[in-house]
């Protein structure tokens, strides 16, 4: 088997991510990390991992397939993706849902004209989670569609709550709520507001002297962030948050509801559950890298999403042994 | 939008599911069903479908876009899949695992020989089950794949519950055992036989005068079919069992857990949930039906599975309207 050789460009949480993933994948090798920084600076997970500039890039178009975008969505990635799709096989998580046909756009453009491939939006959301909604109404065509977010840590939230007055520390989680998900598998096909889905957990360390009341309320009564959801704030010390809530936890669920004939109900429940969210963003980048190199050998050129990607382009495995072992 | 013309071949419950999921697709028509039976003999769930012999097939190649197998994995389908394959682009769920790689080589042969499309082994299990089986393994290099059947309707075990003496009537659903579920989700990656990820509960009528202990001994200790199971014996009465027990549900899990990294565990749960098992694998073969007419319609010639089939392919939405709406 000839080895898929990966460059890495980013090295943040993902791209640390997607590091760790190519050493459990057998028929893949990591050229090196590419960044921005000085590369004397950073420290890799991986003993033996090359560090090198971005520049260093230049040079290697015959010496790797496949380049793992691992920068943001915000401001690397609309940049980034056209740029290096110019040169390189690519593969990205791009996640600002509104703004994929534009990215997809300048990627195709890029990517054509370079007679590379480029695949993007290839994380959990977008990329599993796509690709379950899509199969939900493909198949139960007379139904709809739910989303829920998490149990999962989030910044944004978690930054809100650090903000409060008498706040020395904190972290919000956002759950999906327990009733939703229970009138969804049962069928009900409620109408359901992002905010009727899910509830807040918040875990706050207090500041010497604060009152805990006061917090509570003012967490619980901030408007847009908290107010419209059913929030519960819990207090503990400073070494049970470092303790405890280190880690990056995320997940969710697609669920499709629908009847295949009045009165018969059928759901399709997909429900990843991650202890780092990075991580398993990153795993996903990577089997799409694997498919990212096929797709470029056999000349399908251009911008892909995951919605292009037959399964088995995924594998490691040879088509006859995925219909043997898998099918 | 241009519809796709079909025709169903075999008219169980599987045809009947297959009559109801087209009339839920906007870009789908149905040309009419064929049977080796009397067409005369047979109701349909529609009114207005038309039913014709089989003969009435030698004729209309120009007619039909996909035809839609119905008949049994054990005699039906291994002739003729290849046969039909060999005038028109088709599409089945053959699930005899053991045997698809022989039935993936005889319908291989037929629709290359004759420059048509055939898509097998496209229901649930195999189907969707097996995508997941392949996207867990892929993404997650490092983990364990486990799948569950349940809670469904065995048709075997409810025959030999019903073969028992002073038994009236009865059905047996085979259920995914809670506590291997359990131990799979908290990320233990046990090793389960099927047996132990199963148990066994039998809803039984009882003949009069029966003695329902004893018969409830004669289940539970019946060799391969109920002795190595953890089995339930529910004793009901005919009309419970009329009223409560006419469906033929089933489901199951694939559930993959694995390490991102040394301590780092990550689940993908997969779960459908059927009310009706036949109208549910019917819905699976109509949206393949749908990505088998657009091969065939690009060249692409032979026999395919799941695993070959971007998912783009299933949904009657375009590829800019698909990540516009779904990605």
């Amino acid at each position: 088997m000839t080895a898929h050789r990966l460059g890495i460009v980013g090295y943040g949480n993902l791209g640390r991510g997607v590091e760790l993933a190519v050493s459990l994948q057998e028929d893949m090798e990591l050229v090196g990390v590419f960044t921005r920084r000085d590369p004397s600076t950073l420290t890799t997970a991986l003993e033996d991992t090359a560090v090198r500039s971005m520049d260093a890039l230049e040079s290697m178009p015959g010496e790797i397939d496949v380049l793992v975008l691992c920068g943001g969505s915000k401001s690397d990635l609309p940049a980034q993706t056209p740029q290096l799709a110019a040169r390189f096989t690519v593969v990205d998580s791009f996640d600002t849902h509104a703004r994929i046909p534009e990215h997809y756009a300048a990627v195709d453009a890029a990517a054509r004209e370079a007679g590379t491939t480029a695949l993007i939006s290839t994380g959990w959301d977008p990329g599993l989670f796509s690709i379950n909604r899509l199969f939900g109404e493909a198949i139960l065509a007379s139904g709809d569609t739910y989303t829920f977010w998490g149990r999962g840590l989030s910044q944004g939230h978690s930054d809100a709550v650090r903000r409060v007055d008498g706040v020395a520390g904190a972290v919000q989680y956002t759950i999906p709520s327990e009733d939703a998900i229970a009138r969804v598998r049962a069928g009900e096909r409620p109408e359901l507001s992002t905010r009727e889905k899910h509830v807040r957990e918040c875990f706050v360390v207090l500041e010497e002297g604060a009152d805990a009341e006061a917090v509570r309320e003012e967490i619980v009564t901030m408007p847009h962030y908290f107010e419209p959801y059913d929030t519960t704030v819990h207090f503990i010390t400073a070494e049970e948050l470092a303790r405890d809530h280190r880690g990056a936890p995320h997940g969710g669920f697609v669920i499709r509801s629908g009847e295949s004939s009045p009165g018969t109900t059928q759901t399709i429940e997909y429900h990843p559950q991650e202890e780092s969210n990075p991580e398993f963003t990153a795993s996903v980048l990577v089997a799409y890298a694997r498919a990212a190199a096929r797709l470029a050998a056999t000349g399908e050129h251009g911008a892909r999403t995951p919605f292009d990607v037959a399964p088995g382009l995924l594998s490691p495995k040879s088509p006859e042994q995925l219909r043997a072992e898998l099918l």
